[in-house]
């Protein structure tokens, strides 16, 4: 793990680092809190599809996390998204806003593939974070990810043993997308599971049914009304609640 | 409204009173901060069917607004409930407790005509309220009731103007409780909708029809995994951040 650049503003320091990953260069942030010593609970965020690691909602909620809660947050730029986005992903994002982001079955392999992906990236993004001395590893660590941040995210949490607890959304049980209900099987982890009424992607009834699907004794599903990209802004103080209740605070 | 008996315990007073609505004594419980003076935000508890004022659901939400968001807390028996019960009420729920509360047309009728007069009472009872120096009758006035509560609340909450938010749940679009759509068509304060996954009296789609008829623009449903008895202990916190949220808090 590689630091590129460090500022510090108002109590959290923001890290820019890179990771070699199978041969790739994975571009990642870290917050913490400035001067932080010692262990403390780590919570990875995934960004959703074509956006990057530090879009405003990954941002303000790392910021909250560090501030309020002491903790440390990490993320990282997706296969294909940020900084690691080539003109031929700018067409592909292109054309998913033309469309809307129907699943074709290209797009469908290529999520799959990336999906894959993101595991090892995020699996060695964990594995360097933890030899941090201000993050430790024996330590709570939570995800927080939804849409592609599900999608990568659920298969993650399922081959990874040191989440505590997660927190997704914005998936579903659609066509196409049954084996992320093999994945959320092998989940027991407390989750937090985030849904719009309206989402133009997938229905109720299939966001339902990945609910049901997850193998958690603790879990809650939040269903607000509105599209895709509009969860509401006081559901952030529930990440935050949620996150304490699983992993406490840290206080230095 | 006759104060008939008062206590105070670890800061939090407990007025039990007495009111007359249409020929019947309604009894019912006031809690409010220890020496509380000047108006702050109040909340109703409607408690569930075959229960009581003074549940522990109730009192212990009750004693926690209290506490922690210095508001005043009421809770009325509903007709037929608590101190109210008649021994052909005892023996009704000797027999809703036997064949688990299947929903009959006798007793559909019995909940209409009910839920008619538990409207009425709390409309006397908020008015009555309304008119203590610790209270006033210009402030936020939240409710809460899940199962009769919600029953008997989304009419009533339909009915009343002065109600600033609510918390609702267990309850559901089912057979032959098709009129509760048209009372939550009228609803348009912000709401928290309680369900449970496992409910063993109305099914997940039932639920989720009942919460897409709410007329409200900000309305979250929370499902958790269990029976119907059985909404986790957790939830209480996001209670306590929901009023504070749409009522704020009082500090005298």
């Amino acid at each position: 793990m590689k630091t590129i650049e460090e500022i510090t503003e108002h109590g959290v320091t923001e890290r820019r680092f890179q990771l070699e990953v199978d041969g790739e260069t994975v571009p990642g942030i870290l917050w913490t809190p400035e001067h932080a010593q010692g262990p403390r609970p780590l919570v990875l965020q995934g960004h959703g599809g074509t956006q990057h690691k530090r879009v405003p909602n990954v941002l303000s909620l790392a910021r909250r996390l560090v501030r309020h809660s002491g903790y440390a947050v990490a993320a990282i730029d997706a296969p294909g998204h940020g900084d690691r986005m080539t003109d031929e992903d700018r067409e592909h994002n292109r054309a998913i806003r033309r469309d809307g982001g129907a699943m074709t079955e290209e797009r469908r392999k290529r999520l799959t593939e990336r999906g894959r992906r993101a595991t090892g990236e995020w699996k060695a993004t964990l594995d360097a974070l933890q030899r941090r001395d201000e993050i430790g590893d024996s330590g709570p660590v939570g995800y927080w990810g939804v849409s592609m941040g599900s999608a990568f995210g659920i298969p993650f949490v399922a081959a990874e043993p040191r989440i505590t607890c997660a927190i997704f959304g914005l998936a579903a049980l659609t066509m196409g997308r049954e084996a992320l209900a093999s994945s959320a099987e092998k989940i027991e982890v407390p989750l937090l599971f985030m849904n719009q009424l309206n989402d133009e992607l997938m229905t109720p009834d299939s966001a339902l049914a990945l609910f049901v699907a997850f193998g958690s004794k603790e879990k809650t599903m939040h269903i607000n009304p509105g599209p895709h990209m509009g969860i509401p802004g006081f559901e952030v103080e529930h990440y935050e609640t949620f996150y304490a209740r699983h992993m406490g605070t840290a206080t230095s």
